[in-house]
């Protein structure tokens, strides 16, 4: 991809389908092909955003409204597109994010049950027309990133939540995927490592080989 | 007032309208007539809500967008609103609330340039229909205010804004409180502070008279 226009990817699943290690292997991936990729996350990504990261993941934190929780996770977004995402974009590099908009239709709008509505009116508020060129959502049954999740025993507010909250998110995922089916891949991750990352690979060559339209140009 | 309930009155002003002095006469007035009030203030009056506020008055604190600063005030709202106003209305306590929603539109929508229109969105979904009963402004001239700030020695990261900011926020008061005459009353805040308390008892008892109506009821 040298048209010289940024591309932003994100990395979107529920708990214990392997982000982390699915990152690293996206970015070596885009590196070895040349493409040199800022890797972000959300909420972070800025010095307030991880305060505010702070605020929501520490469970020494005082309680948080729902409400609170989604407006939040816009003020983080807010700073994190404005300081690192849309700079990055338009200097014309690839932006790699762990997390975004998905995972809060996702997480608050489904997960916590305050609807799509409030978190599509900040969508557009905070974002305008700026949307993912590509979401890479791993899939995986919800019992399958729990064991995950605690064999790593790694507890934080959200995943110390029960198990149906957690199938109310895959469902909200695998709904988004079949409305925006060009912007959507859905890789299966109820599979060793090395499958997952073999699809990926697939997944993204055919991305890249079929125009990985940018909307950032 | 023994009709059993609430009131929710609010406060309102720019920098150095004497804020602090006149939120103790109020509460004290209030209790000499044998009403208790839950003084509190925004943004803040939750563990939440003070992490929030320490966010975005600590000059020491990350940057932060105007939209986010918003966000941020939002979500502190509905966290002082959920844990501390609502409870004590539904319980037929009166609140007196150091600024509330009005401010909002002043700082964020008037100083800040967001315009009312998020200012509106965001309190209709927060708040739903809870409004104050009763607004008391202070009010004076930008130059008054500022000079007793620098007095004070008292300039946060709001009152380090320029002269055209503060004077946008005065206005946006004022327009307010011509908008919802029913709700507001604007004592003028140029002068010696026991002529403005003597304004402001003159205000409550008229208020207090003429039925000081409640929507907590």
């Amino acid at each position: 991809m040298t048209d010289g226009a940024g591309r932003f990817i994100t990395l979107e699943g529920g708990e214990g389908v392997g982000k982390s290690s699915n990152m690293d292997f996206i970015a070596s991936w885009l590196e070895q092909r040349g493409i040199s990729v800022l890797r972000t996350r959300e909420p972070g990504g800025t010095r307030f955003a991880e305060s505010v990261r702070e605020l929501l993941l520490n469970r020494d934190s005082a309680p948080i409204t729902d409400r609170a929780e989604l407006l939040l996770i816009f003020a983080a977004r807010d700073s994190h597109l404005e300081e690192v995402v849309r700079p990055a974009l338009a200097r014309g590099e690839w932006v790699l994010c762990d997390r975004f908009t998905d995972a809060t239709y996702a997480y608050q709008g489904a997960g916590r049950g305050l609807g799509e509505q409030p978190v599509a009116w900040l969508e557009s508020w905070v974002q305008g027309s700026l949307r993912p060129d590509l979401t890479l959502l791993l899939d995986a049954p919800v019992e399958v990133g729990f064991s995950r999740a605690d064999r790593r025993g790694d507890r934080d507010r959200f995943e110390s939540e029960q198990r149906a909250f957690f199938e109310r998110i895959r469902q909200a995922y695998l709904a988004r995927a079949r409305q925006e089916p060009a912007r959507f891949r859905v890789v299966d991750a109820d599979r060793p490592l090395d499958s997952v990352q073999s699809s990926l690979s697939d997944t993204l060559e055919d991305w890249l080989k079929t125009g990985s339209p940018s909307s950032h140009g």
